[in-house]
Formats: structure tokens, sequence, C-alpha cells
């Protein structure tokens, strides 16, 4: 049988020692886990973009993976520790919204308060539940404490609302949800949405003063430099600059609207 | 028996290949080693930050881990490449002071210099030694190499100043270590001359023309954008913004000196 | 025996969950495989760039290491995936130049297309062949399907012009290849042309209205602060400044050139 895996999202950063204090907890409570770094570098503080980057990525790892997450401004306050069960992978984590994404992939998830000090380093601090409750669960996950063990099952865990695109039978009205480090615009906007509304060639991308018509079936479709509206690899539409920089080309950020329109 | 842990910290960054190589040469010698990377980013040539980073991660991994530390500003020089055998972990690097602050934390220290050549690539180059002798010490001490082995021991290995904060009856004077990627202000004041000091409502603390008053128990003890002092998860007074930038806001930077007052 | 080694070297960045992704693949086929991090910090689409990363990483690994590497403007186009087996290394990627310096170091070399949709994530999206095509062929390859089976060997891969410096009797002529994370200038300029020309002290480098005599053996043959320039750990001539940033300090960037002279 092959060690468990865990996965480790925060916003660390790449250069202190606070993802390496991570490793080193988990290590020394199972040392045959496998510990995958997803990223370390999102935004300081940004609950969102760590929910987006998490449900983009662990479904792509093995059946019993355990996702370590940590975005916590709430640190050291009655906000929750938790344990989160799905039916095939595990998260542990501050319950404070970072789950939401998962949550709305996974159906059938239970949510363990994590409070039995026996699964935590003692003492418990202010500042750094990564290294002293939640580094420790999801060691102890790894080795096959069952979830129940951490603490209480809550039902009202924590959901932050997630903008929903509006879709009449002529037009999809989204937002810029992240700008990833291609400088690409991933909107909120799927795929599924877009086939409802018109067949590729026959639907036009508005954002700010910038409008892109139809969308491109790969890169290539436009000449080096020129922007393009396409469906990436989450599934949403994205919009590009081809070897370049959109959002800095275009001007947009996070939380932009897109209108996405059919004509005849 | 599980395979031991070799971990990095380097000032070799993350762009280049420096860190990639020397992940390689560890594996081609001890396939079976768990390597751990801690950091890449020390500030180069910055020593005193690679040691900060290193006292702070090395006592969270298991026993028997190595912990190989590249800060290397004399390579190539009659600077000494070193063995550091402690209690329980290992350390592999140059004697420039880099483990300083390990010394400070490890009683009965045992110093080997490196200088048998069956341990090293070669040739040995001039420019990098984390490839040609450092990389290929941590893994043949993960073989179960006994440091003795290396070469002989030393007494004179390089200790660098540290600044300690001086206490009277009523203040407390340090300086500021360490800016860490929230932008806190991680300072060398511990928990102990706080406690020592006066409770910590009666505690203010000053720096630049800032003054705070109070340590607080919690981030969540200010509102979003306000400054407060802390003790942190290294156990050193810290100066934060709740959901800010401290060093930016407070415009404050590595060196600057903090003095801690009681009042009545 | 121990698993096999897959290395990863891509543009993706370390802030996106790209790189994340592409781990969680390759242990969802071969949950055994080591996954070794070279670098995700290639300048984005920069092909010429990662193959030099490469070639200076690769032979640093055990025999057997898989090394997978994606810098791929032309995702999504005709450019095809390909397979590359070494005498004692195989590579994964694009076939768009990536791997030419690769093949100047390895004699011997066979190339595979991919085509062979088992081996594919399906469907294979227009956007991410890392995730889609080359990291479940580096965990087939890794669990021991020979490269043949991947599709059709390939004569005509697609090999870039890499700059090669022009030697005379009294001098050399060459250009900046890279800049590295401490500011240094790695040129195109190899150790033996050098060696050809003349002795270390009798040589001069000419860089935009810069000049330095004599090639030292180590960094400690100037003061801080100023340059020198010496044989770096590639074997190639570099431009540094002692505990100082060359490129910035020189105003040189990449794709300068770079001239050496004899002189009496």
């Amino acid at each position: 049988m092959q060690p468990s895996v865990v996965t480790l999202t925060t916003d660390f950063g790449y250069r202190d020692h606070y993802a390496g204090v991570l490793k080193g907890v988990i290590l020394s409570i199972n040392p045959a886990v496998r510990i995958v770094d997803i990223t370390h570098a999102i935004t300081p503080y940004f609950i969102l973009q760590g929910a987006l980057v998490l449900a983009a990525t662990y479904t792509f790892f093995p059946g019993g993976s355990i996702h370590l997450a940590v975005v916590d401004p709430g640190v050291g306050t009655s906000r929750r520790p938790i344990v989160v069960a799905g039916k095939n992978h595990f998260f542990v984590g501050p319950d404070n919204g970072l789950f939401t994404r998962v949550y709305q992939t996974l159906e059938d998830v239970t949510v363990y308060e994590i409070s039995e000090p026996a699964y935590c380093l003692r003492p418990v601090s202010a500042t750094f539940h990564g290294r002293d409750v939640f580094a420790p669960a999801a060691a102890h996950l790894s080795l096959g404490v069952p979830p129940a063990r951490f603490g209480a099952q809550l039902k009202d865990y924590c959901r932050l609302p997630v903008p929903q695109p509006k879709e009449t039978s002529t037009r999809i009205r989204g937002t810029v949800l992240y700008i990833d480090g291609y400088s690409n615009l991933i909107t909120s906007i799927p795929r599924q949405s877009l086939e409802r509304l018109g067949a590729a060639e026959h639907l036009s991308v508005l954002i700010r003063n910038h409008r892109i018509d139809g969308i491109s079936p790969h890169y290539q479709a436009v000449k080096c430099g020129e922007p393009l509206a396409i469906v990436g690899s989450m599934n949403l539409l994205e919009l590009s600059v081809r070897e370049g920089k959109a959002a800095e080309m275009m001007q947009c950020g996070e939380g932009d609207e897109v209108i996405v329109e059919r004509h005849p």
C-alpha cells in the first residue's frame, strides 16, 4: 500500500520558513507520508483565491489524499479549525469559507471541528494554527485516525457567496475570478453556458472597452500579441493574449464584469 | 525504517536550476532519501537571515534529519565546509556563521571540516560548493557515514554576533530581526522578557515614531488595518497590522530599534 | 528497487495551481514515483531558457530519471508532443526546441511522438497539455511503458539554433545566454575556448562599455562590489560582481555581445 499524500495550499509565501515548518510537523508525526506543494503563493488573506485554486486541483489527486489549506486571517479567534471528509478526499483548514468551492463540487460532505487536544501540538499558539492544529491533524488523518475522532460534527460550516454568472437567452453576465501567472483572465462563465448561448463563432465577449469576436479553439487562432477568448483548462471562459499578458494589456482585474453576447 | 530527511535552505532562488541540481546530486547518491524544501529565497548572501530561518525550522523535523544550508558568499575561498552533529540533527554547509543560531539552541555540538575528497564530486568547482561539496556530504550522511569521517574536528568554528535585547527593570531595547512575507516585523525580544517586564496590558511598544499600547492576545484584538503587538510563532515580539502590511505601513526595516516600556 | 524520479521544469510559475495539477495527475497514475521540482519559473514562453536550465540540470539526476518539461506557447496546435529516450534519461514535452540542448549533449537519442490516446487524459484540452498529455506520459514511462508504445518514431524533431561563440586565434565573440537569480551574466563561451585562447591572466573581457582584465579563480579575487570574470558552475564564462548584481550594475541583458581578447 502506498503512503498517503498530503497536499499544501497556503498564503505563507516561499521566502519564510512557515511552509517548511508545516512539513517538519507532518513528517514528525507520519514519516511515511508524501507531501506535495500545490502553492504557497495565495495572495495573503485572500480566502476566495485559495478556494478557487484548491477546487481546481484536488480532483486530480489520488483518492484518499489529504488537502491541507491555510489562508487564515482569523487565526487565534473563534473561527473553528475543521476536517472535511468527502467521498474520496479529505480537507483540513480553517472554517472561514476556504472550502466553499470544494463543497460545491462534492456531495455528501461531513465536517468535523478539530477540538481534540491530543491531535494538536501543545501549546497552541495564537498566530500559527497551520503548525499547531492543521498540520498535526493532517498527519494524524494520514495515519488513519477517523475524522470523527477530531471533534463534533458541524452542520453550520462556513460557505462564502460565490459570484454566479447571470444568463438570459441572448447574453451572459459574469466576472473575472482570477488572473493567473500568464496574465490570463479566468472568468466565472462555464463552457456549458457558452454552448447554451450559441455557436462559438456567433459569440462576442465584452470587457471594459474591449470586444473580442468569437471563442477560439486554441491560442494560435490569432496572431502573437492579439487578444482572444478561449475555454481554458478549468472549463471556464478565459481571455488571453497570445504569448502576451492579457490583464496588463487590457487593463483588467479580478472582479471586473465580463459579458458574452450572441449576434446573429 | 524510514529513509532519512534532507532539508534545503538556500539563497539560490526559485528561477534557476541550482536547487534542482542539489536534488539530483543527493538522489544520485541516496535514491531513498526524502528531500524537503524549506526555502530557496533567503536574500542573496544574507547569512544571518539564513541562520534565523534555519533555527526557527529544524526543531520541527524528525530526529535524524539532515539540514543542508547554503548561503555562501565566500564560496571558493578558505572558508571551510562543515558538518555539524547535534544530539538529534545534522547540519551541512559553509563555516561562515550560518549555523550561529543553531549553536545557540543545541548543546553538545560537534563540528567537522569536510575535507575527505571521497565524499565530494570531482572536480570541486570554485563557484558551486552546494553541488560539489555540501549536497554529496548530506547524501553520504543520510547513508549512515559517521560525521567524523568527513574530516578533522573543528573547535574554532564561526559564530556571528547576534543582537541581544538589553533589559532594565522598566524597559527592553531590541531590534527588528526579520520582516516576513506578510510584512510582519519580527523582533529580537522574547516572550520571557516581556513577561518579566510586566502584564501585557501595561506594556507599550515604540518603533520609529509609532507607539502601540498593550500586547494583544491575537490579531482580532484590533480592527482591520490597525497595528498591533503580539507574541508570534517564534515566541518573539512581532509588530503586525491586522490583514495589512506592517513594515510598509510603519515604514520600518530590519535592524530598526524597538523599545518596550512598562507604564503604571 | 527505488521508484523512478520525475523532474518538473515549467513556466507555470509558483502562484497558480498548474504545477500542483501535474503532480496530482502523475501520482494518480503512479503513486510510487518521486516528483522533484527543478523550477516552475522559466520566463513564460521562453523556450531557449527552458532548454538551458534543463540541459544544465538533468545530468545530475540518477540514471532512469524522467524529465518533464513544459514551456509550450504552441499548445493546442499541430506542434507534436514527444518522448525523448536517451541512454540514461527520458524527456517528455512539446516538440518545439525545448530539448535542443539536450540533443547536443546526448548521443543516440530516439524521439517518439505521443499519439496513443490510452496514455493521455480524456478529453485532451486545447490549453493544458502539461496536464492532459505530458504528465500522463511521464507517469506511464515511470511505470515501465516502453517509449515506442507512445507513438511513431520521429526523425524531423525540432532543434532551435543555439548561438555558438566565434573563435579566432586572438579573440572569442560570444553572447550572454542567461542572467541568473544572483544577477550573474552567464555567457556562451566555454572553459575550453578560454583555455585555447590563453592563460587566464592574459585575457580581457569586453561587454558594453566595460572591460574586465583577467579571469578570476574565485569570487574573492576582487573586492566586494567589484566586477569579475570567472568560469562558473556550467563551465561557461560568467561575469559577476562580488556580493553584488552584475546585470544591474553593468546594465547588460540576455543576448548582449561578449568579447574575450588576449593581450600580450
